[in-house]
């Protein structure tokens, strides 16, 4: 006969640094899906101790693993596998961890669709399935979910059966959330978010990596960001986090890699919501801005990845190759139009997306000395974008189309006095002035070339050589 | 203009080891004891949070005085100063960290008094008075109230106006906690046992003397026991539990010793309710049966360090001494009676104690081979005297006054087969059999003579030699 397992006993185990079984570990989560407000298996302050316990003694790689696969498991889960018309069938997906202009998703989703789809599959090489579940914007980094409902009738809330129909139809899906996916981490976010336990690696690990094995994937591409745009304060935290999603999601049978890439600056060249749709649509009709480079080569980077896992191309590198060809042929525009309409979005917006940006009032900030632009925390880059209108002060709160910024300059770029830097959108000219400060606060210009550093930094694979 | 203070905050800075300010833990004391249930200042879920932070962080010993303050000023506080007929007062309390057959309260408290009012004050020597405020049963150990409430007729529910009256009249009161006094401890408290935060010595220093403190004392005598049916589990942290709370006396102004103490085995010859009161009142009658020796000694010792800070004696020795001879000559006793009948209890039942103790059902444990009483866990003991119906199964059970155990020999003791070790007492004699199994068990007899720990282990003072 096994003994009931009680979460105080759980609490107390972690609290002493002792290693909590797969048991209790899965007992203490199920308490929390279970529970009810009049048989509180276990209380919201139990959970609070039970955080702030695992995040002054942390996880071994096997409990880890395991509330990983319990919150996994918590609920709903998607497997693309029992799609009928779709079989064999390679799943994948790629996650950022949040950065200022990071619209990669945009670009990746139509890519690997094209790949996957626009060739009859040969012998042996399965399908491409890209079931990409994706967010709002959160602090001050903008969400994927944000930017595609400035398409007029594109829904992003579909049901897992309606996310099948998609992946069927078109090989990609840009979905939301839905409450029924990993409930466990509804619960244990909102009270993380209250209690001073987010900035846990051990806690955003579980968080993000069941959110994403419930996908059931056969590959994950991690971005994780560092710099002074990311949420991991400094280069060590960032590679500690994106090894332990590596470490997580091969220990669940997916294979996992993580890039770990610069965020010291806007991501491309738009930061705010339809403006960063509008740039990826000029990318993938094949209009290639200056200033939307490092966005193309991440995008390309990431898909090279995706591409590979896939079977698709012998190394990563040449993954990346393939990604900017399928890119520059029209083939992942194509795919493109197929998803935003299989999700009932207007698509004739597209012939003209720089007429669909109507912000109310604009501002330019200009050099005031030539130099070099030197750096700028990327955090309050962020906070200015979501100030001018992009983001929201609380959850629900309606986000605008048209708020942002452009970049006209990156870092290391030669200045000179009235030259552009950045131009401010809002739809309320009385939202410019605070962002504009900001901006002008972080940015600085140095009489000599700035080190600026790479856009990739590092490659964390279990298997390295892959 | 001051920044208000959020729970966040003072949660983030100990959760990363940041010292916390005064006005940091003042305003999260606050906002436990202001909050309403429309009005949230801060949840149950932050306040475990902080507890699982504060427990695996710890506290300095300038938070930790913090903490014990602000909790001492959450409510209402009893200062004897403030009775006008009773001035100049020295008051002075003792707290023993619970153990089992621990009954020096009902010996101290009377020889306290006695002290104090026997003798006409002499010029420049204060009053003594004895504001004596205790718990109910906890987990293995007795509790005061429950043992004076055997008294029919005993009131130890008094408000602080019939505390300082009673003071006035007898110089010591035998009172309960009121939901008044420290509001912050009961939240504090019930939360700890609930998410796994009791066993913290910085939280336990925090909630014992926040509430002694709040008796605005000019001294406190700390019982602090160690050896198996002691709280803490091992002798360092017993010390160390007493370091903080010498420190944190100290540090409020009010003189502080702590008695490192043994438990290894009840003290004295009873452990119960009513049979422990009906051990002292022998000892107060001046009948000192062998069993009671340990019992004596140890109330004089710290009835001693109480006499000593009070300014009786001239070291804790001679206050040791006077003890005894107060107890020797029935002054205490008559202090006794005094109390008892201030509080409402119905003295003449001390005319024939042992005619009160009925129980329905007796059990004797007797040696069966010859050898050395060596060894008990004394916390098994404990438990079995709280399963013969002395303790209660959750908060507000009522107790049995009949039930408990009578020590016949005591660690060390030479025993041959038959010779009687304990006798059960119980109201059911379905109760017995649980109990007997676990002494049975617990029970080492050994050939040769053990090596027993002395009664007193060390003394803590923040000012050594005095």
């Amino acid at each position: 006969m096994t003994q009931p397992i009680h979460p105080i006993d759980v609490i107390l185990h972690k609290r002493d640094g002792l290693t909590l079984s797969d048991a209790e570990i899965q007992a203490f989560i199920r308490a929390i899906v279970e529970r009810t407000p009049e048989r509180q298996l276990v209380t919201d302050a139990q959970i609070a101790s039970f955080l702030m316990a695992v995040f002054q003694r942390g996880l071994n790689a096997h409990e880890l693993a395991a509330l990983t696969q319990a919150m996994r498991y918590s609920g709903d889960t998607f497997d693309a596998a029992t799609l009928d018309a779709f079989t064999p069938v390679f799943c994948v997906d790629k996650h950022s961890t949040g950065g200022v202009g990071d619209k990669t998703s945009l670009l990746i989703a139509p890519v690997l669709a094209a790949a996957g789809l626009a060739q009859p599959t040969p012998a042996g090489i399965p399908g491409i399935c890209v079931p990409m579940i994706s967010g709002r914007s959160l602090g001050h980094t903008g969400g994927t979910l944000d930017k595609l409902e400035t398409i007029p009738g594109f829904n992003s809330q579909l049901n897992l059966i309606q996310l099948g129909e998609t992946l069927r139809q078109c090989g990609a899906a840009l979905i939301g959330q839905t409450p029924r996916i990993v409930p466990a981490d509804r619960t244990l976010y909102a009270l993380r978010d209250h209690t001073g336990t987010v900035e846990s690696p051990f806690l955003i690990t579980a968080s993000i990596m069941s959110k994403k094995l419930a996908e059931s994937l056969n590959a994950l591409v991690l971005d994780v960001k560092t710099g002074s745009g990311a949420f991991m304060p400094t280069y060590e935290k960032s590679k500690f986090l994106a090894e332990l999603m590596v470490q997580t999601g091969e220990a669940a049978g997916t294979r996992t890699v993580a890039v770990l890439t610069s965020m010291n600056e806007p991501l491309g060249r738009f930061s705010g919501n339809w403006i960063e749709v509008w740039e990826c649509v000029d990318i993938l009709q094949g209009k290639r801005h200056a200033m939307s480079r490092d966005l193309i080569e991440l995008s390309n980077i990431l898909s090279g990845w995706m591409l590979h896992l896939a079977g698709r191309a012998a190394t990563p590198e040449a993954g990346a190759k393939l990604a900017d060809e399928i890119l520059a042929s029209g083939e992942a525009y194509k795919a493109w139009l197929k998803i935003i309409a299989a999700q009932g979005g207007d698509t004739t917006i597209f012939k003209d997306p720089a007429a669909f940006h109507k912000p109310k009032a604009t501002r330019t900030i200009r050099a005031e000395i030539s130099g070099y632009l030197a750096s700028m925390d990327c955090k309050q880059v962020g906070w200015a974008v979501q100030r001018l209108g992009a983001g929201r002060a609380k959850p629900g709160d309606p986000v605008s189309a048209h708020a942002g910024i452009e970049s006209h300059a990156k870092l290391g770029d030669r200045l000179e006095p009235g030259q552009s830097i950045f131009t401010l959108f809002s739809e309320d000219a009385a939202l410019l002035d605070e962002p504009e400060h900001m901006l002008r606060e972080t940015i600085k210009i140095s009489a000599a070339p700035p080190a600026v550093a790479p856009l990739i930094r590092e490659v964390i694979s279990a298997k390295p050589g892959i």
